[in-house]
């Protein structure tokens, strides 16, 4: 009997921050290394070149967040880690869903829906702007979870109604044709943690107010040390439940040592000497993932020979799935060549 | 230097008629033995699975057009004859397009507005019962055609539109990243001749009015004996450019044999005097290929044989291809499995 798949996309544009880290890499790495699921991650290129026609960005993106992933602690021999655009039977799946997908569910979409406000906000035409790529792609995604059958997708809030509509796309092909698709479901961790950014705001490349998950040390500290804070002198009691600083202490360090951290704030910890330890304790997380990152990043040879023994293990279940899909809908078996 | 492509698409659903043998099928067969082009058809089953859920009725049809194409005289030596889906390539190349169509563009499609001002007459929503596939289908003939950088598409003038988008599209492909496609043209036959049905409406199978291509003589002789005609008895003078008689023998007599038909009208020819001759003169031009057809409609396997190397010209045109333009938007070139 084979276990569940738990399967989740990683976008190849920018480079990753310690609110990805904390947010989304940290915990489904984690989650990577149970033995109850079968765990496929995906660099999500087909998805990428929908949000930019810089082709040496998609690029350089897939090897940064690739070589992020592997440096973090991935382990490619016991997840099935690939390129999305190294399976293109998944683009095949999507014509395929195309056929079945109502067009009006697609009208729903929220992502859609509010770049449809956004253009009647400035009194532009309501699709001006917008490419079949962004409309279609609920569709996309559900070729990519429907391809391997998986049962679990981890999502934010903000997924939930792509993991829907991937659902009723599902259960009406298996309804039409013939009962071959899983019905997946969204995994939404409640306690996923946001993290601050530099601010006060959420952390964000769009707020420009991040710090990056792979820097130098000299940079790291920099970062740390622009984290906003109040005014108050050392000696001075603080709030830690106000306070960035304390947030992402919490989030690199032991329950103990948040404990601690928390009496030194109110007992007045200084701001200087808290940023200190904060760097210390992200550093000593991050220290030898961050020389194998810039190891990797020098040598995109061993991130593609990896993400190809991956695309050697999901690619033939691909293969062996569209077949019966083709089967199904009356489409002859395709002849190897 | 290779020479221009002409590509027609055939739509693998229903049977074909007298109509579509006069109309389509039989100038395609003659302009395909024309030196000056290289000429592409396909049966378009990626699209025929818009229209129907029916698998089975696919894999029927796409016997029986490619069997009717073959034995009409279509020479799979000399032209390049394949099965859409036997070239996923298409469907990857769509999801790329998919990429740079604003949705604005098919918006405009004029099936797809049809469809909608369908639904709105009787009160219903705009996209009711339309899919994906219907609203994306221009994006996949835009897909089918710059697959093979096809120069010409012959047409008819309900598809001009679908032309210009494909245009449109590559164009745009062309200015954002790379000129790798070429511009296609729509070639619209203006004298492309439409028969009259039984009824005296035009041949089509939804006024369930047409003669089928290939029945048995005995089925011909009636289905011609049933062309409706008026009361004038022999010895009578007959119009001859208000009959579908006269039309039907126009489209498959000389010009010589056309016009002596023409004195005979006019002379009184007998009704079933007529319909007998246009029997003999369309049994004639169809009994050899009629015995082909019903020879291949029984062996699958030889067409299918024809179908599979068609492929095997047309299939690595597309991965060459493919793999240019997968380059230029920023994929990775795929490694073969």
């Amino acid at each position: 009997m084979s276990k569940p798949i738990v399967l989740t996309g990683i976008t190849t544009s920018g480079t990753p921050h310690l609110g990805n880290y904390v947010g989304a890499i940290r915990p489904a790495i984690n989650a990577s290394r149970s033995s109850e699921l079968d765990s496929f991650f995906f660099l999500a290129d087909y998805h990428a070149i929908v949000k930019t026609s810089d082709s040496k960005r998609i690029a350089q993106s897939t090897l940064e967040i690739a070589s992020a992933w592997i440096a973090l602690g991935l382990d490619c021999n016991t997840v099935t880690f690939y390129r999305q655009s190294d399976i293109p039977e998944i683009t095949e799946l999507a014509w395929i869903l195309n056929t079945i997908a109502a067009k009006g569910l697609l009208n729903r979409a929220h992502a859609y829906k509010s770049a449809v406000q956004n253009n009647l906000s400035i009194d532009e035409d309501g699709d001006a702007g917008i490419s079949m790529g962004l409309f279609s792609y609920p569709v996309l995604m559900a070729a990519d979870i429907l391809m391997f059958n998986a049962s679990l997708v981890p999502v934010g809030k903000d997924q939930i109604q792509h993991i829907e509509m991937a659902r009723d796309i599902a259960q009406r092909f298996n309804h039409l044709y013939e009962t071959l698709f899983e019905i997946p479901t969204a995994q939404v961790d409640d306690k996923s943690s946001v993290l601050t950014g530099l601010d006060g705001r959420k952390m964000s490349k769009s707020y420009n107010n991040i710090i990056p998950l792979f820097c130098s040390e000299k940079q790291l500290k920099k970062y740390i040390n622009k984290i906003k804070t109040n005014l108050l002198e050392p000696g001075q009691p603080k709030d830690p439940d106000e306070s960035a600083v304390f947030e992402i202490w919490s989030a690199f360090a032991s329950d103990a040592d948040t404990e601690s951290m928390r009496v030194a704030f109110k007992e007045g910890i200084g701001w200087g000497d808290a940023k200190n330890k904060l760097f210390n304790l992200v550093n000593h997380e991050l220290v030898e993932s961050r020389e194998r990152y810039f190891d990797l990043i020098q040598k995109p040879e061993v991130v593609e020979d990896l993400l190809i023994e991956g695309s050697k293990k999901a690619r033939p279940i691909a293969q062996e799935n569209i077949k019966k899909i083709r089967h199904a809908v009356g489409l002859k078996e395709l002849t190897e060549q």
